[in-house]
């Protein structure tokens, strides 16, 4: 089990070994067709188009590339390159060799690319069609519940099923269940005899239980699924324009271009900086379409986004991220003013808001504590105010710097950005949920925009936990670090998911609560992972031994 | 591990052993007191008032006397009867030394007791007031959170405090975390603060942070306390009227008188029967009052509600429950309109009604299979219904039984009670969730009240899973037994509880999913459980070795 490797997230199109990326005019297809032997861990074999985390990282790099580098695109067709299988899931070899820790953070990322096939529907205009021309089993059921539209293939073989309860005792664990009952709205008594029948669901009663929105005869497939791609392309609003590239970005080690992080294993830290703006604000919007990459809002996302992805696959002991900015906050500002004025009618701005939005939602159901340290020269302010408040704890520099009487103090500013431009997956702003239930103070804090916010106001405001003065500084913060690196970090993990949603949930906050807690529950029981456990005991021939008491 | 006992949750005051109760009037006072040597398990002292489920079994009976037996008490003080020590929560040797199993099921009903508590000061004009005089600790925090109001005594050395994760490597598991940030509305980096701080917060900045309503000086603090809760008493709209008694009940074994259970440790199921109600419905109001608790409604609900909760404790392998009614349809809904008509003026018809939607409750969060049997001479109507709802499945005979051609066929009923009469902890009536955002349906089912549904329309009406005729009954429902019986009980727990509960998500809901079973994952880790972990090494001087990886 210790033998996983270092991951990294960059690919591209050309380097796909399990996808074919292929676009014509406003519809792209999306063909799985898995390399069995090109897992990116040894021990199995991926077998019956099954993935690894290997395969989601392309589908991953796909969606974003179709979302940035072909805004003509208005539908994605997902399908398979394989003979009668659609994808049969999670490898369970791969599964059932796999750390804790490694499962866990697997689910974590698949789940956070089907919300991304979700979001690309809702809010680009690119909407997703399955069109599951084989068995879709397990993940591979569970990858088409991400699509819009879910089109099976009636050739008295092809099922859809989630056989994961009675072939592996543990949960569809990427969505299914929860999108079963809250997005297709399958009866819930259906939905247990759905998710207890390994063989599945076909044809017309996978209609008529909504598991599928059409079965269609093998030999009206082709034109059918081209027909309602067509029509979904038509249906789109989204703007024409020509797509930017995105080029690999190339870090040394974990210091990128805008992002830095500094790695502290004594103290089981990482110190993240993301750095403002260089330079001027693009004069046009034309400026910003050549710029592309370079944007600097792009830019640190795409830096920031593969940092995240990075540590939290890699660097599994360090469990504290600190987060500072670096640099003027008049800029970070005005750079977000572009945002705030385009992202309606400008896709590629579009793009970058809800791009950014994504990547602090991962930041969201990241299990490290996150703490952000507010020091003079920082830039905190509006759309990067939200990193600060997507922490567990905001700590800010009352005064200036020991030894730097004549500097400025620590600022922050607050902006129409923090009002609901990047909802978390409860929909609420971060603010909304920090002063949950206190919509005058919310209200009171729209007063309070596009000026400079000292410590002391920062505290009255409630923006930040504490505010100590450049004498204390530094020994409160490092007594802090060193009390939370001593604290369990299972109970961490636990707590902050609790603390950091607050009030309402929706499809995609239960998917990371109420199925995910569960699925991290049974993921570590005997039942599962134990010597005699299903997950381990599937394919051997040998029947899982189950501790029979119902907890 | 192995020694845990039997449970029993009949009691009475005069039979506490931890905590006394005095009527005043309109207030009641109910002071913890534990009996250090009064553990219901044997191998910890429950000290600084620390409580184990033998405690929570007197106050859940405290809960339903207030409501049953003191329909003048309009105000419910809690407090303690030690010196500087409010409650220290949930006994740590006692967790310690508990299987999984009890530890889960010990936390379900402290929950559901706390959510009980709740339900009075919402549903029954009984306002339940904390006065909370020396330190409140974890769950003896989580306690005071229960309360509408928190009165804190501001002494210099009493506090609030949750310490689970800094002490114990766990969560606070009754609801702290969750009530924290959306009952009191804690802001969520001062909840981070407030959960790693093991000392807690007294005095004014536990009211300025909102953990506690009022911090009263030691002078004054009898004067307050009974001024607050006669303030609560006088606001009450809680009818007047004088109480009925809660007789003992006297099952054999698991038979009662309306509801009886046979084991069947074989196939690992329980097979329970709720009988409807004999003879006539009682002609007036005054009638009810007289039977009190023979009343039908109450008798069976009180029946249910000790039959669940004794399965839930003891019988942890019996993985499946089959649920049957046997009696008239007419005469159950006949007992039911004496509730709809009579739950707005009447208190103890209110009761009943609150009652019966907190054993259906109880039911919606047991981890067990459920499955509704409908049979020829059942009387699965309008709330007894509910029942057949809650289940994971409901399978209808369609015809008569085998041998008894003549007799009538399965059939059940609607009525108005089925449409938000017994809400679901998420607020849904259990047919809104079956038809979640088919609000045409659920309307055309309104239509269809008060009259027989036979099996094939019930199937229609997508009220039941499956009608199989008698030739076939038999056969399926022993297949689906064996087959649920054959799968991971783990697996079945999890898959259960995310799909009983579809959609919007409440304050109640969350302390059972996103809270619970984070902490039921973080319960079995060893980072908490194993031989190094915080749970098992608290009081031992040595200080726990965490596995730093964070998951």
């Amino acid at each position: 089990m210790t033998d996983e490797p270092e991951v990294s997230f960059g690919t591209s199109p050309q380097a796909y070994r399990h996808w074919r990326l292929a676009v014509d005019g406003p519809v792209a297809t999306l063909t799985l067709d898995i390399d069995e032997a090109g897992g990116i861990v040894p021990g199995y074999e991926l077998k019956m188009n099954s993935y690894d985390l290997g395969v989601d990282i392309e589908l991953y790099d796909a969606t974003q590339r179709l979302r940035f580098e072909h805004p003509g695109v208005r539908a994605v067709v997902v399908t398979s390159g394989k003979d009668k299988n659609f994808c049969a899931g999670a490898n369970i070899r791969m599964l059932a060799q796999s750390s804790h820790p490694w499962k866990v953070n697997f689910c974590k990322f698949t789940n956070e690319t089907r919300n991304g096939i979700e979001d690309a529907t809702a809010n680009s205009g690119q909407t997703w069609i399955a069109a599951v021309n084989g068995t879709a089993a397990g993940g591979g059921y569970e990858l088409a519940l991400a699509c819009e539209t879910i089109l099976l293939i009636d050739d008295r073989s092809s099922a859809v099923s989630l056989p994961e309860v009675p072939l592996l005792g543990v949960l569809p664990g990427t969505g299914g269940l929860t999108r079963v009952i809250d997005k297709r709205r399958v009866r819930k008594d259906r939905a247990d005899v759905f998710a207890t029948r390994p063989e599945g669901i076909q044809g017309k009663q996978a209609v008529e239980w909504k598991l599928v929105d059409e079965a269609v005869p093998k030999r009206v497939w082709a034109d059918t699924v081209a027909e309602r791609a067509a029509q979904a392309a038509a249906a789109s609003s989204r703007p024409d324009g020509t797509g930017i590239t995105l080029k690999a970005l190339e870090p040394d080690g974990y210091r990128y271009r805008h992002v830095k992080a500094e790695l502290d294993r004594e103290r089981g830290l990482v110190e993240i900086t993301v750095l403002g703006p260089e330079g001027g604000v693009p004069e046009s919007l034309e400026r910003v379409h050549e710029l592309g990459d370079e944007f600097w809002p792009l830019a640190m996302t795409r830096e920031l986004d593969d940092l995240i992805l990075r540590l939290r696959a890699n660097e599994l002991e360090l469990g504290t991220w600190i987060i500072r900015t670096r640099g003027q906050v008049e800029d970070a500002l005005a750079f977000e003013r572009v945002i705030e004025q385009h992202s309606k009618d400008d896709w590629l701005v579009n793009e970058i808001r809800h791009y950014f939005k994504r990547v602090l939602k991962r930041l969201d159901v990241t299990s490290r504590s996150l703490i952000a340290l507010i020091e003079p020269g920082s830039c905190f302010a509006g759309a990067l105010l939200e990193l600060a408040l997507a922490c567990d704890r905001q700590y800010m520099l009352d005064g200036t710097i020991e030894g730097d009487e004549q500097g400025d103090e620590a600022q922050i500013m607050l902006s129409a950005s923090n009002f609901g431009t990047f909802p978390m997956s409860n929909g609420l702003s971060r603010l909304e949920s920090r002063f949950y239930g206190d919509e005058d103070h919310v209200a009171k804090l729209r007063q309070e925009t596009d000026r400079r916010i000292e410590a002391r106001e920062a505290v009255e405001l409630g923006l930040v936990t504490d505010a100590p003065d450049d004498i204390d500084w530094e020994d409160e913060i490092r007594i802090m670090l060193e009390e939370r690196a001593s604290l369990s970090p299972d109970a961490l993990t636990g707590m902050e998911a609790n603390h950091r949603f607050v009030g309402p949930e929706t499809m995609e906050s239960r998917i990371f609560s109420r199925l995910t807690a569960w699925q991290n529950w049974i993921f570590v029981r005997p039942n599962a992972s134990g010597e005699e456990g299903a997950l381990r005991r599937y394919g051997t021939g040998r029947k899982a031994e189950f501790d029979r008491k119902r907890v």
